[in-house]
């Protein structure tokens, strides 16, 4: 292993450059070895950015390249499971978005795989790295709420994606609440076991139209007895809202939303503040780069990533139980 | 009518004397004329800090003074019903305590006695009358959120009740979530029409041998799409925690607890402020004001209580079902 | 000295309202014996409303009646010193609103007849019975803070009182910083020994042509070493700005504004919440309630008042000062 | 002019390295050509970091280096001046660390060499860069407080430097407040002409055997009518304490300090959350990006710095009035 781990990013999109950048600036430990998009444009515009030595439209070109030691794969979530299974063929390690995929045969297949070629793949959960929500956990861990009772996490988007984005989404209990259904098992430490998810289309009759809920509120029973909500709406007009609560026998600890500023501005109509920070990219930065430096510590120094493969599937199998919750008005248990 | 409405307190406990003290020093409009209380003692010590000419056992008496106009029946639940059939019968306007009663059939009867004699007859959820609740309300007819979408409430008391209550409580969802059933339905001015109930015994295993539960998380679904969450707890160690929250298509409004002084106190281990106000007592005082000089204006101005027997009667129906639904596991349709 | 200490209440304009109104409704060791206003309706008005059996023009009336025991006067500030001789001379226990008077030969023959006399007297300074403010001065003395280093009180009006007010008010610092003045020595518990003024006409050019200032920022030294700062205005159009720090050496601690309600509303243009309670009345209305308590305490168990006369003298000294301080441009002295 | 302008850093220290790293990760439009440092193991260390080609002990082989277009000088604060006129006179651009000097004979020397080279020259005061003073400022600007009355700066330090530091800073006024003093400026866009200061030894009396205050109230005057207070102290035990308010005709801004986390812990004993950000380093580490950003714009496109030369003397002038100021118990008049 060299010094500093060699890493190709596959796919240029929102996410592929922020790691990018991440790796080419924020991580003394790390180095930027190559780009790859289908679309070469988009691969050349982020690798000449960072004077990356290889950029190309055919990620196969990383894969086979004995200098590059792992991968971070930000590519179209369908690509996901083929590219691990790929990548791990070539025994480079994987960092990977979430999620996996939304077919749970093809992502156990890329998690064996993983197995086999006995490389590290982490999954992208970069909330779990968000100071916030670290905090949270800790203090949980720490016992300073007790024994926990009660989860409330709130998480809602600016505005919805296009419509044609939502139809290819795999709807929104696996492209939004995912996210949510993560931080959950992160925050209580513990499986869930049962969901009852409602919802509706309260935002946008197309989505309906599409197919999909925009609005939902899921109810989660876990294995060590605590109780937790979910709610999600596809858009609140104030922006970007993320936080949560758990409530325990000893106490309760609560995060709110990241500001651009802590002004307060008092005049005769009343007392206004800032709007929460617009969307994930403000809102999660630093996570991504905090994400990433876990990952090239976890392989540098041989260590179990903080998001493993098993992590990345247990919210697609939450997913699909909350969907089911949903089609058939009943809660759903989760097999283990 | 007389100028100043004379009024007869009907069971001198904690919240018979809190009324009292309303009527006897806060409501210009209203005249202490009577306390009753089976338990003499309390009636007198009641009577005699506010100079009540009439201090009785039985309430009887106060029924057949045709110079008293109205009563407040402040008594334990099982009497409520009893006694509103008489004080209909005897012409009496009727400010009675919550819940009515925890059967149906005896509400019914007693909503029945009420109509039949044409007198007024109003419920005692205070909580409608708190200037919060009252704010997130008026926020939500003005249209400050647009179409409500999403409501959170959580109610959670600072120490359970004796066991021996508990066990005549009528359970968690009759006795303390009737409060959040009202207030559901209050904040959203919609019916409810589905409920789904989680819950627990993490607090006390005794409230669990005694048959109830001390933490639940309730779902609710309402005429006009909107669906909410109600979470309570029969102990939170930081005191009385009693907040809403409604989401909405343009905008969000949240209130938090009240404090005793706004006081933050920053020194090497953190920045601290104060508890909520304890429980109910400290933090509703001014609501029970509010509501009886409300009352007490309906009764003058021959205007329609801001409660009604029927306000009375729904979260009984409501906690009747959340009950189905935990036994259950599933979800419970309510009747119109 | 009868179990319930019978006031008479001189002066029945605003305030004498609130302290006629908290004897006879909230305070039950208290007794609403008597009330005069040289304008008789004012007079009429509040004892009607409380049943009071003596409603007068004529003060003397009260001063003259063996069973009234004690007088809360609440007449024209150029009354107070006469009024305190007078009752004094006759007896009565004293409650006199502040200030005592602008003249300090007047206060010292005032305080003179006082002491001969050996009645209590307590000044108005009702502030000091806010909780807030209470709050920070017990978390002083419980030494949370550890030594105090500096101190900042904000205190500015929702908007100036009408120019023939200003005109006779003996000027801000007369009328508006004195409460500040107190403040300052009540919360840091030593006595102030040097005053900067600074000021400036913002507001309204009539207050500069009426000889006054209307926004004045004031540096305090104290005895113990404290430095402190006042900053006033007579309009702030956000409402009444009523806010202390006090910083030190194991931290600090700081009050904010009371609110109507906690509410917080978010929508597309920020985050939204109450503005301060509007004015003195709201905002202090609990405190004027607990200085009568006290003061009916100090009376019937024979302690110290918890506002003195030479607590009434001090921040007049202070005004006066300050007021040389702005005219000259320099800090000045205070002698002991 | 390049498209990228090539700097070089001259001082290594704690506030070189920071520089150094902006420029050579985050400021794509500028390229680190050299690091010099005077103990050369620190220009090697930071030099290295980034694959600086140019490391050196001698900042003149920087200055004589025809590729390098400017400077960031991060050395001593005792050669700012005499390395400002080499640099001038090497037609460099300068970025150069607050304060220029101690002294205004050599502060106005340097200037004039600036100026005689028409290069530009940006002083560090990188507060102004603060998304939150931003805020406060661009409201000012916008109107939406009305016309300034009042200004309120509270800055205080975790814990004051080693006592040799203090004896060669200059004093608390220049060392400390000289930072507030631009931000008065900055903050209200007018000259202050007068100035009086207050000020104790409370936290250290070896600060004061130093010759020095750790703890002062500062009252400003500014050309427009505002008046200003800026409080400062060695040592708040709850970290790094950097308020602002303005309180205007038409309303009020204020911004709070920044913290680690949102996170808000209720228990039995209070409602705690997380202390600021612990010093300058944490608290402003942005604003040093973007001060060196908009270096970088003002030399590429030719425009002015937003913090000038006569800005890094004003603050200097105030610091030396402050403290004749403090010496001899007055309020000191600055020529304009």
């Amino acid at each position: 292993m060299s010094k500093r781990l060699r890493i190709g990013v596959i796919g240029a999109g929102r996410i592929g450059k922020i790691h990018a950048e991440s790796i080419a600036t924020r991580l003394p430990q790390a180095e930027l070895a190559a780009v790859a998009d289908i679309y070469l444009p988009a691969a050349q515009e982020t690798g000449e950015a960072f004077q990356v030595p290889i950029i190309v439209a055919d990620y196969h070109v990383i894969l086979t390249d004995p200098a590059i030691e792992a991968v971070a794969i930000c590519s179209d979530t369908n690509t996901h499971a083929q590219i691990i299974q790929e990548a791990a063929a070539a025994g480079k390690h994987i960092f990977c978005e979430k999620p996996i995929d939304h077919s749970l045969a093809k992502i156990d297949a890329a998690l064996t795989a993983v197995t086999q070629a006995s490389v590290k793949l982490q999954i992208g959960f970069n909330r779990r790295f968000d100071p916030n929500f670290r905090k949270v956990r800790q203090m949980i861990v720490d016992g300073k709420i007790g024994h926990p009772h009660i989860l409330r996490i709130t998480s809602r988007d600016p505005a919805p994606p296009p419509i044609e984005y939502i139809k290819v989404s795999g709807g929104i209990f696996l492209d939004m609440t995912i996210h949510d259904f993560d931080m959950a098992r992160y925050l209580i430490g513990s499986q869930v076991t049962e969901i009852f998810a409602a919802g509706g289309v309260m935002v946008d009759p197309a989505i309906g139209e599409a197919g999909d809920l925009d609005t939902v509120v899921i109810t989660l029973k876990f294995a060590n007895g605590v109780i937790g909500t979910i709610d999600n709406s596809r858009q609140a007009v104030y922006g970007y809202d993320q936080r949560v609560e758990v409530f325990g026998s000893e106490g309760m600890v609560a995060v709110a939303n990241n500001t651009p500023d802590t002004h307060v501005h008092s005049n005769a109509n009343g007392v206004h503040s800032s709007l929460p920070l617009h969307f994930f990219l403000e809102r999660y930065l630093d996570s991504y780069v905090i994400e990433m430096q876990e990952f090239v510590d976890a392989v540098l120094h041989d260590k179990e990533p903080p998001v493993t493969g098993e992590d990345g599937r247990i919210p697609v199998v939450m997913g699909l139980a909350a969907q089911e919750s949903w089609q058939e008005n009943r809660p759903v248990l989760l097999n283990a």
